[in-house]
Order: C-alpha cells, then sequence, then structure tokens
C-alpha cells in the first residue's frame, strides 16, 4: 500500500512549480496520495520550514513522506538526504537546517544521502535550478510508493553530521524564564516562543493568575506587561491580551480577537526574546 | 465507503494548521478523501463562512462531510455541534451562526451536540485552543468514514436553537426592491446582494432594459446609476456596469473586466444597502 | 480507471467557486482524482495561463485532463472547445488563446467544440457566468472518468483556427539574440525569456563567461549588465546577478537570494525586451 507524499516549499501556489512535482509524482505511481503542508514558507526560509514540519509530522501517520524545498543553496554542494525519524516519518529535502526542529523534538532514527546517479527524473541531468522536481519529488514518490526502499535512497550518513539551526536556550533565573519569539501563528498574529509548557510549569503559575511578561528586540524593550495566564482566548475579553499554551504545548502571547505582534510591533526570531515572570504574591 | 470530507477555516494556508487537522483525519482512516473548501475566510468572519457554505454544498454528494472552523468563541461555553441538511449533508461547526445561510436556503433536518468525552483527539485534553484539529477534524473524520454513525456524534438538541446570524429581510416598495451588499466575489471585486432571482423578477425587467441602482452605507449614498440588466459580463462593453444574476441565483452588479467595488469605494455586510428599481417606460 | 483531472483558473482560492467546481466533478464520479495547478493566475490573463500549461503538462501521465478558466469572454460568442495534445493529455478551456503556448511547444493532435446541449450540468441553463462549474468541470469530468469518450465532447474543429496570441519571434544579430520577457518567477522575482535554451546556445557562451545583458520597455532601456552565465544561483555570491537556463529549458536572469524585477523594475510580457550579447574576447 502507498504511503501519503505530503510537501512543503517556499515556492507559493501562483505558478506552475508545484504542480510541476505533483505530475512527476504521479509519473512514478499513479496512486499516490498527494497532499500539501504549505507552499507559503517565506522566502529561503529555513527556520519556519523546519518549525512547520515539527508542527505537524506527529499527527500523520508512520511511514508517510515529507518532501521539504527550501533550498536556497541549490546548484551548491550542500548534500540532499532523506531523515527517518524515530517514529517512523520520512523526510527528504537538502541538508540545510530544515530538519533542526524535528531532530530536537521528535528524533531522527537514520540519514541517508541520495544518491542522485539513480534518484533523479530521467532527462533531467541539464537542469540545475530545480530540484525540488527533479530529484525530491521523484525520490518522495519513490520512496512513499515503495518504488525503492529506504535503504535504496542512498548511503548511511551520520546523522549528527547534518547541519543544524542554533536554538535558543532557555534561560531560568529566580521565578523567571527567558526564550525566544519562534515564529507567528500568521494569521492572528499571536507569538509563539521557545518556552515549552513544562519549562513554564517550574514557576507555578495558576490559570488566572497574572504574570509578567518582557519582550526585548536585543538590548531594546518593545513590551513590558502584566497579563493572565488562561486556557484559551475566550477566558479574556475581546481586545485584551491573554498568555496561554499553544497548540504544540509552548508559551504564546495573543489578543482575543486581535494582533498582539501588530499591537506591540514584534518580530521573530533572533534576536527577539521573551521573558515571562512570576509576580510575588 | 468513505465519504467526502471538506474543510473550511480561517487559518489560511501559511502555517502547519491545516495540515494538522489533514493528518488527524488520515490517523482515523487512510482511505479519506479530504478536501478544501477555503482556508481564507477573514479572520472571525462566521457571515463568509456561513455563506460559502451555502455557495457549495448543494453541488457535493450525500452523506459529504464539511468540517468549518471560524471559531472566535474557543473555549468558551459555545457548543460544538453536526448539523445534516435536508439533502443529506453534514456540517460539523462551533455552534456561533455558521449554519446561518445554510439553514435558510439549503435546510436543517437535525442537529446534534458533539459529545466531547468521546469524540476527542486522544491525549489532547490539556489543549484549549485548537478545536479544529482535536475536536472538528476528529469528529468529521470519524464520521465521514463510517467509524461512527452520525446517532454517536451525541445527543439530538433543538434545530431552532442553534445561533443564526440575522438576515436582511428584503424590502419591496412600488418599482423597487432593496436587499442588502452580502460579499464579494473576490477576485473580481463583483457585488452579491440579498436579492435573489425570484425577488427581483417582480420588478419585470428585460434583459438589455436598464434598471436604477442606488447603494447606501447606513444613510450615506454611494452610488446611484442606470445599468443595464444582462446575461453575463459580455453582454456590456470592457469596463461598462452590469446587472445580472450570478451563480448562486442572486442578483449581483460587476463592471466587465474592472471591479465594481473599488471604482465606487462599496464594501459589504451590514449597513451596506442596495436598491434596484424599475425606470418608468 | 481514471485519469486525472486538473484545473487552472484566476478565481483565486478565498471564495466558494473552486469547491464548487470539485462539487460537481465528483457529482459525475466519486473515484476522480482531482488536483489543482495553479488558481492565482492574474485575472483575465490569459498569456499566463497558457505559459503555466506548457509549465505542468508534460509532466502528467497521459490521459490526465486539464480544465483552464480564465474566460473573460464569458456569456460572448467564444467557442467552449476541448483539444488533445500530441502526448495524449487534454485541456478543456474556452477558446480565448489558452493554448497558445501547448500548441507551439508541444502540440496539438486534434481540437473539439463542447456541444454544450449535451456537456452541461443538469438545471444550470439559467446560469450564464460560471461556465466553469457548469460545462467545463462537468465535461472535465465526465471525459476524466470515462463517463464520455473523447469523440462525445463534440464535433471535430479545424486546430488551425483555435485563437492563439502572438508570440514574440526571437531575433539574432551578429552575436546576440532578443527575445521577450514572459514571466515571473513569481516568490523570487527571476525573469523567464522567450528564449530558448538552443537559441542561447547560438553565441556560445560557456559557463562562468560573461554575456552582456540589454533589457528594454519599449524603446526605453532599464538595465544593461554584464552578468555571468552560471548553472544555478549556487554560482554567483548572495546578491549578485546570474543568467542561467530555467527549468523549462529557457534562458533567465536572477539575483542570488535577491528578486532581478524588483532590483531593476522590470515587467513582463509586451513590450518589455531582453538581448543577450556576446562579449569580445
Amino acid at each position: 500500500m502507498n504511503n501519503f507524499l505530503v510537501f512543503q516549499s517556499d515556492f507559493g501556489l501562483a505558478d506552475g512549480a508545484v504542480s510541476a512535482m505533483e505530475g512527476v509524482s504521479f509519473g512514478v505511481s499513479k496512486d499516490l496520495n498527494v497532499r500539501h503542508l504549505t507552499h507559503e514558507i517565506g522566502r529561503y526560509n529555513i527556520f519556519d520550514a523546519s518549525y512547520r514540519l515539527f508542527q505537524t509530522i506527529k499527527y500523520w501517520p508512520e511511514g508517510t513522506v515529507f518532501v521539504s524545498v527550501v533550498d536556497p543553496g541549490v546548484g551548491s554542494n550542500r548534500l540532499s538526504i532523506v531523515a527517518k525519524t524515530v517514529t517512523g516519518q520520512y523526510v527528504v529535502t537538502p541538508d540545510n537546517g530544515t530538519l533542526t526542529h524535528v531532530a530536537e523534538f521528535v528524533g531522527l532514527e537514520e540519514v541517508r544521502q541520495i544518491d542522485e546517479t539513480i534518484n533523479r527524473l530521467k532527462d533531467s541531468n541539464a537542469s540545475y535550478t530545480f530540484h525540488g522536481r527533479d530529484v525530491y519529488a521523484y525520490t518522495g514518490a519513490r520512496l512513499a510508493s515503495n518504488t525503492i526502499t529506504y535503504e535504496q535512497v542512498g548511503p548511511v550518513i551520520d546523522k549528527d553530521s547534518i547541519k543544524r539551526l542554533r536554538l535558543f536556550k532557555t534561560i531560568f533565573e529566580d521565578e523567571s524564564v527567558t526564550g525566544q519569539i519562534d515564529i507567528l501563528d500568521v494569521r492572528y498574529g499571536s507569538l509563539w516562543t521557545s518556552i515549552t509548557i513544562d519549562e513554564f510549569k517550574k514557576l507555578n503559575i495558576d490559570y488566572g493568575e497574572l504574570a509578567n511578561i518582557h519582550i526585548q528586540c536585543g538590548e531594546k524593550e518593545s513590551c513590558d506587561l502584566n497579563i493572565v495566564y488562561g486556557r484559551s482566548f475566550a477566558d479574556v475579553s475581546i481586545g485584551s491580551p491573554i498568555l496561554y499554551m499553544n497548540s504544540v504545548n509552548h508559551m504564546a502571547v495573543a489578543i482575543n480577537q486581535g494582533s498582539f505582534a501588530e499591537a506591540h510591533k514584534i518580530g521573530v526570531g533572533n534576536p527577539w526574546t521573551i521573558t515571562i515572570k512570576r509576580l510575588t504574591k
């Protein structure tokens, strides 16, 4: 039986690139179940590609093959690889940091380098700018359809040798925890932080209590507020801020039916940090 | 045999939310045929969610399960429900008005409240902000795959007790009919009104005849024009306005290859009204 | 066995139009494999619709049915047709130029006019503005599901009589070749030209050599640069321009991790031309 083949890229959906990858996949096997995570990753934004895989991969069945193509180094000597997670999914990707969050929060069992002398679309050797179609979609489709085994992808490489982005290391101080603003809940402008619920719980703040939120961009303070810790947006009135656990079990900050990011002009990634502090009772 | 599972939301496609809902669905059954109505409903715009269901539902086979997640009240005490239409489709949704147009123009046979003690993704009880994934996708997938029967969704509730948005009631006066500007044909800027073709026909205006169009925002006049009633855009020259019946059998106003909404700065919803008047011959 | 049914339009994905076309298709056969090329073709942009078909069609299996609905002339006397390519795919489309690139670069075997007295969604005769749903999706679905044969679409028409857009004819002068800026690689701002790799090769420029690029908008010069001819973006440093062969074997100009179109304010289509010139060694 075929496995799911799930695509992600920074290509957008406005031209024919994604459809060419689909066509190549169905050329391998008409019975593939091809799905799409997102194609609206920001241009060259490897961090976001890595994060969106982490956000979704655990909900997909064992055997699912993800193909992630955010590939600013296409045509350079960066490797093309396939990782197998400890939970049995596969990720086909350039070796450029895209596996960072999955390696950190899910775990990799093994990584293989794609042997492009075998795993490459027929007659595509003169094409140097679209490995998403010629190598990744083609290899992912062959793997998902069991045309090749995982072993036939190519040789094993040391899984600790793959490129990983540096993740912010949570800082604990007396009564406070500091992390990074990782990413936006795009449509709503909520801030998703690198602080996990388990890290936050060390502060012993209960639902309904206030916490102090301090957000900085490098040395510059952007926002300092006392806001309530709640379960969900509806715990506060419309227009009010709330601290909550998001859908990937990290701490997040939102405004009920508003955009925290816009209201306070907050950005994401290095050097945007957030400190959550317990108020003295 | 599996039924279609069709998603709608205001999540956008830029992050992993929709893919997480898909993954959960395929975790229920790998054989589901998952489709997407749209995920670009404006943030929290329940009226548009309701309208887009009405626009499409009749074209889908009996047994199709729609999952619509525009859910500003997530975490409040709003109910989670599944409605069965008189034509045999299902809609899984928060009880917040999303069923307004389907109830009015298609008709509901029965409504059940989702019993979340049973119909909730395993191990998701600590998650309070993403019922789209944890409750709605999961329940919709179980219903579409016949893992549960419709009766197993939960107890029947009074279908007249569900929340419905107030729809504009068409006003007939001598030789004129007044309705609301309901929604835009987004890409083209055409105005879709609440006036049905049957209501319009009472004015006895023939194809090719002029009608007077008067658009107001509350008390303020925005546009007063005599324009031709035609079958399709090509009945007038490029850049000219036209009154026509749209693809859901309501009256609409457009500019051939232009945007009526932009040209006359027209908005949608309350308090935007339109009066169509028969000209004296 | 069913064939693939692939949709393209300028409808966008924000409303219910695409989903209505899907629903109609599944009403014809629940077993159809419905896919989407893109729905973000610019409004009424027949050139781009034609180009995106050419960009993707060759990767899809024989028997695939494309339905392309960029249809500013809906309701006029333009014909509705189905073309069969020499490689065995079908394109269902209004006869308005959408087949230009496929006819030129792939080749048409035969064209038939849709007999709308037979091939039209039941009870849709009063609908004049959405042939995408009522005629094209319906006919495409019947053809892809083998509900009708290709011959049952309607009568053969002269394939040389269909509407074709005028394509720029490449100009060769001593040591230079001139073409048109056809289209953007949307997300990245790279310029895709009408000059094929075979035409470019007559200049005998090798990888790593500089070439002169001269871009004009009508009589007005927009950009005159000597840039390197490389295999892929990574052949030049970040921020540097490069001349390369794109994924459809035409010549293109990009900035590595930048936007050439934005940097030099370049547009597409007539009257934007580009001359590539060999530098004297």
